[in-house]
């Protein structure tokens, strides 16, 4: 039995006095509680913002900044694409699924252009020109990019259009994102108080949410919220025991949070009763190139590839955690994935792109590389034999890679330990150890205008979620830019519902 | 927003008369529900027994019957193995992971002895003989089995011991144990009550629960408990609202359960702020013939192997659907697994072991079955060259499988497509359909005398789960005899808990 911090609901009725009231509490300071406070706060109403950091931001200030977004923004079709949302819709639908909710998919497809707009109103700035590789992060400040809609199988679902818009920034866009929405709260009359941990909530008799319990610098104070509080406390990745409990594969990577993500405003309202979807989903940011594993191959610890490389490498980082169990926490598996590429592919990935990654072998043949690679005798020979062939026919029977990334890999050959690690510009250390970084997607269940639903399937009243704190669009799939996109978009609405719960 | 049937407690000074007064409640009548029913009784405690069908059984009654016991009972000694608690809990540790129980894995391995006299005690039959080959249940009714403790990656973690302990019985065993147990627990004094739903708690001001609510032939009835509530209602893979939410891999397929595994006990007790675990696990039945399988080749959609062919069928299973997308629910994915063959292998297992499979593709060289199956050119052709040259070496470098069942494939060959189904002797009709017969293995968490524990990990007071409306021993593993295992070992700490819960 694992004790933690007190989640479970206080009584109204065992509340004498509140130390602040407002109309609405927002409890998160990320991209997703920005958004819910500037809405709440320009109908006129009462906000607060908390969070338990120095300052706003969260995981989302240390994002790449992306926002998924399409249906034929002004950023598409100045770079010549055409976009609808039901292509879109058909996108998510696919890459977001098993089970992502079609109802949400359809509102942020249908109102993205919309959506882009308010963005660009709040001063978030994009370019509109295209980055046309596979990549985490655009190596330019080029404000559009492709996240998957144009490999396979996406390709013969709906028609592929680029829907990665980021914001222009010398590279990570998380930050000035997080100082756009801040600001735009704070303008708007949003007021905040930080360094306050909120504990549980408060609850009148008939199960309405009323108010907080919150910590602050050792002593213990109360929130009343007149018409709703808003949970934007973010994801779980940063508690091991809710991991274990719901999402043991992520376990032991690294995470991808402001170490605050510890899931307590989800357990805050599990504790009332409120449900959760998809617990056990996560994000997998693989420690490989993308550039470097579109020119080559990712091969698993038999040496078998797994998925077209050229596709959203989120993509290839799930299939690797989930399914060839990189990191090994499932009994019997194979840990290791490799990037197999050879010197033309290397090369022509500039330096700079390669966020100093270094082949771990170098071999002058695949029986070599194989060797050096412990891969079992004769796999990785017969794959890249297979591979060559389907290069030289300029098609991949087996997993559908664009055939513009089809070469044949000729010697010297390369094979890179995805657990050596990555680089990013924007982070001082490597990203060195088990080949990913991962957050969580699983959350609080929530209607459209981010009410928090009970096992009824009815709202709790005065209860709101939004960011990762619920599960939002997502199934057990996901893509760069939704989390900030489905967090601003219905942060925006449970703001809105909240601030008019009067 | 999906509306259900309420499970929100009702508050007890909402209840005015209750129409039965029992100390212990038992809410669900299979093999769990049985035993803390005796348990219970047996202390003198007054007992009753709920189930919403015409009798005892639900889905305990149609299983094989087998339970996972070792540390050396009579049953292993006079089959001359030796066995030891921590050889049985490290397999369990590892089958069962990631993120298992590790202290109820280890209670029910120390105590695995005493449960199976307990069993024997009530009247359970055992025979002191041994099936030595893979199999979903003996065509003999030999009472000890192996379930993959002599495979890769077991052999290398513990001291392999056969663990699958099977009531002697025609064929499936499960009705037998059924009416043992319910035979046992009436003769103690346990009362029962068919046809009768259970809705929702009753709780107190302090949330101790005091009986429940439920539906009798249309009319509400409700039910005192002095002592305690236990939960042995199932898991939920009969709730496609559940699946979709919390495991959207097993939608669709085959549901193994009596029709009742709604996942309302795990419902209304969410609903008070109980906790849960690992809901997106499942036990996955795979629908091919274990002994055709070892004699072979287990292939996904790109003619690649995936596991070890030797090893329990239902690791082949859960790894097909969670990882080689049989069914096809994840994006991208493949569909199709094939178990491959050659006649030897076939004719190598008597007709009537084969439950009915037909190869789907018969072919006199690996070229044509390729074909034929579909698979991509090339595939399974480097797939058969491979693990015949394995099988000449006698080492399968690969995956692992023993040199027992390795031996070159030679034409002619035959592809067995899984979704073709088997037909179980003790089934009227084929398991056609999607290749997977599954259930649910997440659900309450509970410590290791049943109480359903909260967000906070304290238990909520007179709250008891067992069964599979718990997740007792398991993390996202499973092995054959796990579930009637915990479910009767964990379901008598409950009945005791509850029936000392003064």
């Amino acid at each position: 039995m694992t004790v933690r911090n007190s989640v479970t609901p206080r009584a109204a009725t065992d509340v004498s006095n509140y130390d602040i009231e407002t109309d609405v509490l927002v409890v998160g300071y990320g991209a997703a509680g920005a958004s819910a406070a500037f809405e709440a706060a320009r109908t006129g109403a009462r906000v607060r913002v908390l969070d338990r950091a120095g300052g706003a931001g969260g995981a989302s200030a240390m994002s790449g900044g992306e926002i998924y977004l399409g249906g034929g923004t002004p950023i598409q079709l100045a770079c010549g694409f055409d976009d609808t949302p039901e292509d879109m819709a058909a996108f998510l639908t696919a890459a977001l699924g098993p089970s992502a909710d079609p109802a949400k998919i359809a509102e942020y497809s249908s109102g993205s252009v919309e959506h882009f707009q308010w963005l660009v109103d709040r001063g978030v700035p994009f370019k509109p020109s295209m980055w046309d590789a596979p990549t985490w992060v655009p190596p330019t400040d080029d404000g559009l990019m492709w996240l998957g809609e144009n490999s396979w199988p996406f390709t013969e679902l709906a028609k592929p259009a680029p829907r990665g818009h980021r914001p222009t920034a010398k590279d990570f866009g998380g930050n000035l994102l997080m100082e756009c929405l801040a600001g735009a709260a704070e303008k708007v009359g949003a007021e905040t108080l930080f360094d306050t941990y909120v504990t549980r909530l408060v609850v009148a008799d008939d199960r309405t949410v009323v108010g907080a319990v919150a910590r602050r610098y050792g002593r213990e104070i109360t929130i009343r919220a007149l018409r709703g509080v808003v949970l934007t406390t973010g994801g779980f990745v940063d508690n091991d025991a809710m991991l274990a409990d719901h999402a043991p594969q992520l376990l032991g990577h690294t995470k991808v949070s402001a170490g605050t993500d510890d899931g307590s405003g989800i357990r805050m309202a599990q504790a009332l009763g409120a449900s959760v979807r998809h617990m056990g989903a996560g994000q997998v940011g693989m420690s490989l190139i993308p550039g470097l594993a579109a020119r080559g191959m990712v091969v698993n610890a038999r040496g078998q590839r797994f998925m077209n490389e050229d596709t959203y490498p989120g993509r290839i980082g799930q299939a690797a955690l989930y399914r060839q169990n990189m990191g090994g926490a499932w009994a019997g598996g194979d840990t290791a994935v490799w990037v197999i590429v050879d010197e033309t592919g290397f090369e022509d990935v500039p330096a700079p792109q390669r966020w100093g990654v270094q082949p771990t072998h170098v071999a002058e043949t695949p029986e070599e590389l194989e060797r050096l690679a412990g891969l079992p005798a004769g796999s990785l020979v017969d794959t890249i034999a297979r591979y060559n062939e389907f290069a030289v026919h300029g098609t991949d029977l087996d997993l559908h890679k664009a055939q513009r990334w089809l070469r044949p890999l000729t010697p010297p050959l390369a094979a890179i330990d995805v657990k050596a690690g990555i680089r990013p510009p924007s982070e001082s250390g490597d990203r060195r150890g088990t080949g990913a970084s991962v957050f969580t997607l699983g959350g609080l269940h929530t209607d459209l205008d981010g009410h928090v639903l009970d096992h009824d399937g009815y709202p709790i009243g005065g209860l709101f979620a939004a960011g990762r704190a619920a599960n939002g669009l997502h199934g057990f799939g996901y893509i760069s830019g939704t989390s900030l996109g489905d967090g601003t978009f219905f942060g925006r609405r449970a703001g809105t519902a909240a601030a008019r719960n009067l």
